[in-house]
């Protein structure tokens, strides 16, 4: 038998095997520790590594997209030694981040070029005033506006708060100011002073002078981006649960608690928690950055009908009865103080126009983010929140519904469930032989709860390695310690109290699973009646984009294993992360994005579920691991069948 | 001697008198009671009567203006019988309000024949919108902005407020309902909605649907107008002292008031004051005339810079140093809540521009009432509040300034000064024999102070009769209990204790009499000053308009006594009442009133009087009775002459 010498990279060290040697052994009998936690399937990709040269062959790549293998990489404990080689062995975080099956959702890039100057609504416009003299006694505000015409800067409307401050500031400046001038809005063309800064401000400043925020106000989850409006890039981000959670899950319950209470006090309760959420969040990003609120200046706003109503104190009634009528799609801008936000109280507040009862600002503002308005390939995209809201078309046509999921891909009605921040479990593999897991956990700590990716890919592996059947139920006979009954029924020992930051089991309950199963039977449901109503196939989509803010990442060959997403080629998904805060970002910074957005918003037809028989049907067979019909999920029949 | 039968009407009794009987003494011996308060010196005008046919001749008609004449008036202790006459001895009242020289106020009148339709910027559009159905499931707010286009109604703003309540108020109404809308604004040209009410409201209104308020901040005096906007007619109307008293009398007091306490509180203090006197004087109104405060629906605000800063919660600090500027002459409109005005909140607050330091709205919605842009003659039009506000010109030119009076003409800094109101002695008469005063009081009650236009009556008969020298001095010796020395030094005692409703003599006391005699001088020394400007005499006035809140009726003989006006012939004032309020009102009704006063305010050259030093001549030179240089005064010379 020959003989071979496999180099690894970076130890440099040589070990000499024979033809056919498993490239995992060879790692293991060099000490490189080699992770298999999916117990050497070839499921979990851990055990990656890059062939730089010599001779292999690749058993199996089913984690391996087109890229990787062009890249050279291939799974260790599927690949075999048939020459002499040189293996790079990548850190191992670098192996999670780098495959493409992982798909990292993408940091936020302006598809333009950003230039203030022609971008952006928000003028600073340095003014030096002649003092007034008793020749030339005009009053201030007409002295400021003949300084402004000098410019060309048409008279500018003057809110009173505005005005109050406005001598005492000209003075103080000595007459040397630089105007911050919104000069344009959606529909309001008459430029606007936000107000008065001395000029030495400018000068001196260390950084830049006004920002703005993207605001996505999702049934579960708020997320604020602080954007620098002079150079245009996301200086920072924050989220946090809707304080509107403890009035119910989903956007029915909440519309129920609005109308609670005599003149609106059910209403005005919704309000002021979702303001309390996000102003919270404003003054954690002002803090970090060492900003004033008076430093952001414009703020545009995204998330469902429901959210939005309540966000402005609409009553959202009659979104929830038939017809599903929202009282204003596309509510015109208001001021920061009129709106409750902790910002320039002058800012201007945009609220980005939705479509109908169900699919919000949030989607159109993700069309924009991902792009639909101008590709031609047929695109599926959906945003995974409380609710997935689904829009299906190209540049062409746009067909939108929306479906109940509820917020367990949120980590919220899930007992162990938590958000994508630090201690959440992000990703699960499970040995098939130990039925023992392995956690990715965000900021490497000891975990504390598990987040949205990290229960899509712990049901999926569940599933797939046999701890769970088809219709969700965990399997007592095993034998092992991990599957039990619990106080809520059978559950699964994610990671034992003495692993956990809380001290605590963290498990995953019957109940959780069954909450996972309708939430991703309602996603399915509405890929299937979308696609139906334009009389296509879910294997014609060309591009399959999904939004969230579940997490910063999410395993698709697992959520196409658990049936959230079809069966498809993995090369046509892309996860995007937080489409909606994108999009508002961009619709923030950029003037011809804001039209594009109401441009999609009046092009993207309206798909009424509840008026739609057929949406049950489909729910009811998307309620089995991956679906009633496995025909439809060939790549993952293959795999249970160990094919 | 011959006899002749004097006949007296409405009475039917004959008198049979010889040749040169006076008229006076003839009524006497009828019983007639001619009360006769000057002591029979044709000067009080208080025994005018009617010749109706017969020979008479009049000695003297000092009282009596040429239409007087011409109407056959006559003064019985002036006029002696030459043949057979038939007499009407009018009723007191009436002798005293049909006296031309009394010149009534006149009532408010439009100056054009008033259409809502064109002239009113408040529209009432009725719709009767489609339900909402699964196939029109449009948004509220779109099928709104729909039925509105569909009566050439351009797409509206909708104020948040607005919006709060669109979805409910339009089922309610089941679609059928009547917007609101604010067509247009001074540079606002996008159409506003207000609100909508249900299309019940209108076929069922017993009174007008809406109304609007014309509001004049004076420094002591504030007035409200309540108007119909249907038929643009005045409804109601009410004045109160200004809650800003309490921190000052003037307007220089005001602004330093302002500048107290940390953080602006001084001017939140400033602004809270006079919006308390407005709401109050508003909910009176509202109350009496049974309405709601969302009737409402535009305001238009008068008053000096210095009243506008407050009201608006503008620091007025550099008005009070050179160079003399506001911060601005003419405020962009505002909404009543930023305002902070009990009317509907969404209504639209206008203040009419002003045009220097001390010439504010008032001035120009004044000349805007008295018509100063479209008359030919030369015409000097004052407005006497706490500031003597003057302007001078015709349609070709105006010049205007502002010279302090302080608030006495107001009733106010004098020790029994009231506002015109029940109870306010506005008329007063003395003997001059016996230095007993007769009084004219409002509402014909026991009186309980003295207000502005009795004030002047007082001085002028306490002058002329004898009582006072021309500096001012009370005469101690004339053996008159009413000439007294009481706690403030000299006084004259208008009333006695058991006649007055306060149960304590009203008096006017030298520091009184030294308060009134510096508002006059200072008056007219503006009237000096601004002629000079222009190098014109006095006399070259043709008409000469008087406006101020200082009473109903004016008693222009006296004022001229006073030396507060110059000595011209009588036909040529005119007292107009508060002519700030009217200007507002016209403005509140007439689009084109509405520019005509900015017109005003663009034309009207500002002579700002700290800035020149013949102003202090011309006020020292006025502060005796009536002036230094009795030369000036002809008719008054001729008067204490007995000529």
């Amino acid at each position: 038998m020959t003989t071979h010498a496999v180099t690894l990279q970076p130890s440099n060290a040589t070990q000499v095997v024979h033809t056919g040697a498993l490239l995992s052994d060879v790692l293991r009998a060099a000490g490189v520790d080699g992770a298999l936690p999916c117990g050497g399937q070839g499921r979990c990709g851990r055990c990656a590594v890059r062939v730089e040269s010599g001779s292999v062959r690749r058993r199996s790549a089913l984690r391996l997209s087109a890229e990787d293998l062009a890249a050279g990489y291939a799974l260790a404990c599927q690949t075999v030694v048939e020459g002499d080689a040189v293996i790079v062995v990548p850190k191992q975080e670098t192996v999670e981040r780098q495959l493409t099956t992982d798909r990292a959702a993408s940091a936020f890039t302006l598809p333009f070029a950003y230039n203030p100057a022609t971008d952006q609504t928000i003028q600073v416009v340095p003014l030096t005033l002649p003092q007034p003299t008793l020749t030339d006694s005009i009053d201030d505000v007409a002295r400021l506006q003949r300084g402004l015409a000098a410019v060309g800067v048409a008279p500018v409307k003057i809110p009173l708060s505005v005005l109050r401050a406005l001598g005492s500031q000209l003075r103080e400046a000595e007459w040397q100011v630089a105007a911050i001038v919104e000069t344009d809005n959606w529909n309001h063309h008459t430029p606007r002073l936000l107000g008065l800064i001395p000029q030495s401000a400018i000068s001196n400043q260390q950084s830049a002078l006004l920002y703005g925020v993207a605001i996505d106000i999702g049934t579960t989850t708020v997320s604020v981006r602080l954007i620098d409006l002079e150079h245009g890039v996301m200086i920072d981000g924050a989220s946090e649960y809707n304080g509107q959670i403890a009035r119910g899950e989903d956007v029915i319950s909440r519309i129920i608690s609005a109308g609670r209470g005599e003149n609106g006090a059910g209403l005005e309760e919704m309000r002021s928690l979702v303001l309390g959420t996000i102003n919270t969040l404003l003054s954690r990003l002002l803090q970090r950055q060492h900003l004033k609120a008076e430093d952001v200046v414009k703020a545009v706003v995204v998330g469902n009908p429901t959210m939005i109503h309540l966000f402005l104190g609409v009553t959202p009634a009659s979104i929830r009865l038939a017809p599903f009528v929202p009282v204003v799609n596309h509510p015109q801008p208001i001021t920061a103080a009129e709106a409750g936000l902790a910002i320039h109280p002058q800012a201007g507040v945009d609220c980005l126009p939705g479509v109908g009862a169900y699919v919000g600002a949030d989607i159109t503002a993700g069309a924009l983010a991902v792009g639909l308005q101008s590709t031609d390939a047929l695109t599926l995209f959906i945003d995974v929140g409380t609710n997935g809201e689904i829009v299906l078309g190209n540049r062409e046509w746009l067909v939108s519904c929306a479906c109940s999921a509820g917020p367990a891909f949120e980590g919220a009605g899930v007992v162990d469930g938590m958000r994508a921040t630090r201690g959440a479990i992000e990703e699960v593999w499970i040995n098939s032989a130990t039925h023992e897991p392995t956690l990715r956990v965000i900021g490497d700590v000891a975990p504390r709860g598990i987040c949205g990716s990290g229960l899509i890919a712990l049901l999926a592996e569940l599933f797939i390695t046999g701890e769970m059947d088809r219709g969700g139920n965990l399997k007592l006979d095993l034998g092992s310690p991990r599957v039990r009954v619990g106080a809520h029924g059978p559950e699964y020992v994610v990671a034992w109290a003495s692993e956990t930051s809380t001290g605590r089991d963290i498990v995953l309950t019957k109940v959780d699973v069954d909450n996972l199963m309708r939430a991703k039977a309602a996603i399915y449901a509405g890929f299937t009646v979308l696609a139906q109503s334009v009389g296509l196939e879910l294997e014609a989509v060309e591009r399959f984009l999904i939004g969230g803010s579940f997490g910063q990442y999410i395993n698709i060959e697992k959520a196409v294993q658990i049936g959230l997403l079809p069966d498809l080629p993995w090369e046509r998904f892309e996860f995007l992360g937080n489409t909606a805060v994108k999009g508002a970002a961009l619709a923030l910074l950029s003037r011809s994005a804001r039209t594009e957005v109401a441009d999609i918003a009046s092009r993207m037809t309206y798909l009424e579920l509840s008026a739609d028989n057929t949406f049950y049907d489909a729910f009811t067979n998307a309620l089995f691991l991956p679906h009633t019909d496995l025909g439809c999920f060939p790549s993952v029949a293959r795999l249970i069948n160990g094919g």
